[in-house]
């Protein structure tokens, strides 16, 4: 069967690689492409490397444009899709790449964003570890998708197995992430030229607030967590792609590097996208871009007492597009893997 | 007056940049260089950046040949220097760039470099706070002096304050650090090849192991603290210089970030290398290249109960070569700015 | 129908680029990989972005091991294919990634390659423009392909309609390339660490000694010139992946813009992997990552008298790997794009 | 002796490269900086690299405020010096960084920049080789400098002394450039976004339309040419800094490697900054990052029947404020390599 396809903010960084992506899904077939100020061009013109698209267009973002369509992607910026969705048919699957239905907690919402509360949809990390049941039956079916942030699906994936194995502390986690410039968009601020970032690195959201936090802390209460606080900073380094997060948590007693691996590789023991591993190895992003893959490396830093969890993705793809691929298939019934790949792009 | 100086490893970054920040110096005057498969090479055919030295040519790395001058930097590999060391005259100014001299304790050398272990130097880190006195003091006239290591320099300058104000718990600090591959130097292997390191970010020594780790430990029981355990990762990002070590610690009850960043400031209040900048900023490496700067920037994560401290550094200047000569002018009684430069190379 | 497939150099980066276009095509089953030194161990643990490809152990390079596949797959160091091919079966279809079978004439190979001569073998650029027939006539059926040198793709992909249209002197055409170092392989030289490249833009193979040259002359004689010089020179430049070659060669008299576009986009009029953009628009090599695409712009600098074409593809994809299977696919009898996109990679 | 400065548009990158250098320099003293959106604000907190600058506040860009000083030095974008250097006293030495002041004939500044011509200034290559007398008979005691060109300058020093020498045809010359995006400036375009230049390689202003097309023309014939072409196409490569020119030029009859190397040899036999490598040698962009040298290598490509000229140079230094500053001091009688340096910042 085929599903027909729109995608909102089709000239973004996340719009894009949700369409380099859907190129290759047999089910998901593109008909409507959507932008703001580049609407009336053809997508290959603002989107080059999407050769596949030839002569589509790019249209207003409007809902009676997106309407119609089984599918709508929505890659707007915070803030944009609330109101939007809210015009869209109840039948259409809707996946919002932006962070407007992550939120439980109007709190967090108004502490880290601001502006209209919407309800949250359901969560788009399908392996997320829970302390009962599983992600994937919220999203067998469902017609409202959050995807994750990047930062947060980084993070949440690396330590969610210790939360749920009850062998660290959920309080005091701190994680520090290298991330590329690319999960900023194309934003046209001095900070993002490439004479600034090139051969530098640089941190950002500095002091608790990262707007991924409260969304980390929700995905570790689900995990099992009473109490959470994580200390999160993210660092610029000069690559186009990727998270590189190193996530620390303190160990409880009598915690041994075997249990720890044991605990982080059932977690993930059937999962395609989401891979531990062995022991004294450690993922390197580029061994993850373009692919949906979220490879996981851990060590016991025996004289600090903590686990050292190495967790490496593409903020584009499993960070985003591809996670909201990945939850749409299970939402349509599709096969879960359908148009993605665990093989990265390198060197 | 002028001193005569000899630089043995002329040929390895550290080296080189010896011999760079050197050329400018209107004091130390390089008489003789030596390198260990590129001798009898004219030392610009091998640092072709180097082109003030004209057709200075590279000679064997023997005490014989070091001997003679006033002062000898050395920038061996570990495990190198200390044979060599020994058979140098006891008046001549010996500047040891590699490990072999920092540590203090037998049984740290033996967990985390081995082989023969030699007594310490002075240690090069004038600005580190002390709990008495300061390292100028020791520094002042001294014969041997032991430069520090890159990363232990960016986390012990970042985190010292802190201890020495008694406004940290000086166990459970967690430091992350984006590093750049020169720090690894010309080391021939696979994974410091330019196709692996451009576009991904990698940890190593990962868990604890890092050999930075005790020395780090080393200089804030110096700075007043009775306990200390860091668990340090450091992440290899695409830049060849620089680093930016993330370091977070717990702070005490009833701290504030009004009296950290006072704390912070007043250490290093008439530091001409050592900055700490206003409340909101934060360095970037790229504002560090080529200059003896370690920029600090710091904010409070009330959530986490605990001060993140952003400190950046050029790894190969303030991290070795720009702190070696400036231990050197004030071991020799120079200005202590001498041949340096606080203005980085940015973009 | 499903052919089985062995790929010998499986642990570098153009044997890597073959599997990891392989493991997307449903036709081709890798069942055997081989390497030299790394023989014995997993591929997924020499090659970490291969993900698919679980436990799947390297062997040995034996004739032995590689026979009995209906596809072999040679990516070996240039001088090693030769032998090792002679002892394949004839009924096996071969691709050879290295440049052995690249050559017909035994002079060119004498002069920029030395050691023995091996025949030619069909070549593996299925869009070459051609003064008469198509290469594809050529590759259908055939058992031996000798995948082309990457530099030579782009620039003979970017100049051989000219010639082949009569609109440019085939002599005195300048090429210069901007290269990534993933073209250089996993070569253990000073030249290819990372601290050197970064940051850094230096030409090698300067004054007409790379040997690609004889291959692009070959190549515009097949298009019809008469007789061919090319002065080419690349550059090596800080991204893993991508060539952007600029080429110029004189325009004949009367020739004008639009009848060199014209010109162009006929040749490639019907090409899924060879795209003419329109005028005044330039490719990016970053478009092509990852792709089967070579991307073309051109311009006429009417002072110069010179067609200034500039032309991007993914070194690894279209240049090495990419080529290799869509001649395979043609020898085949499968749909030629089986297995490739056009989509790149970006950003 | 000591010299005011003033700077005007000390907040860009070309700006800020004159403030860098002159921090080192003896006898100029830097009094006044000014900007146009930032003036009010702390220099450090713009450019944060030059943190010698301490508290010295941005001033708006006003003849008045530029009035009174010494020097001045104009980085401003193109079009905006000539009005406001009319109106700087006669006896100011003012050095215009931009391109106002270098095209001798308003044709030239017409067919390439258009707006209001103004007269050329003296112009700041020091080295350019002429048909008759030395570039710096001119600049001695000049009130008027017009730095060159960052692209004009590497490939007029790479190819005038083959046309001094008249070993070359000055028609036809094809250079191909890979350039830093720095020389672009601090301008907010989505193309010079770091998602977009990093792991990409770009051409721009092709076709013979890149502005510093007539100044080269001019110099040559200044070198003695009599016609002139070049085609001229630069690529945007992913290094903050650096330009490595690839000019190649039909030899005349007779003419070998070993006169091409004499001559060039000879044209810069006593330069400081501009230095011709032994044969078989060729520059890189890194060994000149920081320094005001422009390095310069060569072949003879026989079979084309060109030699081509390798020349590497830092655009914002030798390219830009090394040359400005350079000029000056031979404008004011101070020794010409006053405040510069001829070492680079590598790796």
């Amino acid at each position: 069967m085929t599903y027909s396809v729109a995608i909102a903010g089709a000239s973004g960084y996340a719009g894009g690689e949700v369409l380099r992506l859907l190129a290759g899904h047999p089910e998901l077939e593109v008909r409507t492409v959507t932008a703001h100020s580049n609407a009336g061009q053809r997508l290959i013109d603002v989107q080059p490397h999407l050769r596949s698209y030839g002569d589509l267009v790019l249209q207003d973002t409007t809902a009676e444009i997106l309407s119609g369509h089984d599918v709508v992607f929505l890659a707007l910026p915070h803030g944009s899709s609330g109101a939007l969705a809210a015009q869209l048919s109840a039948d259409t699957l809707v996946i919002d790449c932006g962070a407007d239905h992550r939120l439980e907690d109007k709190e967090d919402w108004d502490a880290f964003y601001g502006g209209e509360f919407n309800s949250a949809w359901t969560y788009g990390i399908p392996e997320l570890p829970l302390s009962t049941g599983s992600q994937r039956e919220f999203l067998a079916g469902t017609k409202r998708i959050a995807a994750p942030g990047c930062n947060a699906s980084a993070i949440s994936l690396a330590i969610a197995p210790g939360v749920q194995a009850d062998l660290i502390d959920a309080v005091d986690i701190v994680s520090v992430l290298s991330v590329g410039p690319s999960g900023a968009g194309k934003s046209l601020k001095v900070d993002l030229l490439a004479s600034e970032i090139m051969g530098s690195a640089s941190a950002y959201a500095v002091g608790g607030v990262h707007r991924h936090t409260p969304e980390i802390a929700q995905n570790l209460r689900k995990a099992g967590a009473a109490e959470v606080s994580v200390s999160m900073t993210p660092v610029l380094v000069p690559m186009s792609r990727g998270i590189l997060a190193t996530t620390t948590a303190r160990i409880k007693p009598g915690v041994t590097l075997e249990k720890l691996h044991a605990a982080w590789s059932a977690a993930y023991a059937n999962e395609p996208f989401v891979q531990v591993l062995p022991l004294g190895q450690f993922p390197r992003t580029a061994d993850t871009v373009g692919a949906n893959t979220c490879l996981i490396g851990l060590a016991l830093d025996e004289n600090a007492g903590r686990v050292v969890v190495i967790s490496a993705l593409d903020n584009l793809t499993k960070g985003t597009a591809g996670a909201a691929i990945q939850s749409a298939n299970i939402a349509l019934g599709i096969p879960e893997t359908t148009g993605l790949t665990t093989n990265g792009v390198a060197p």
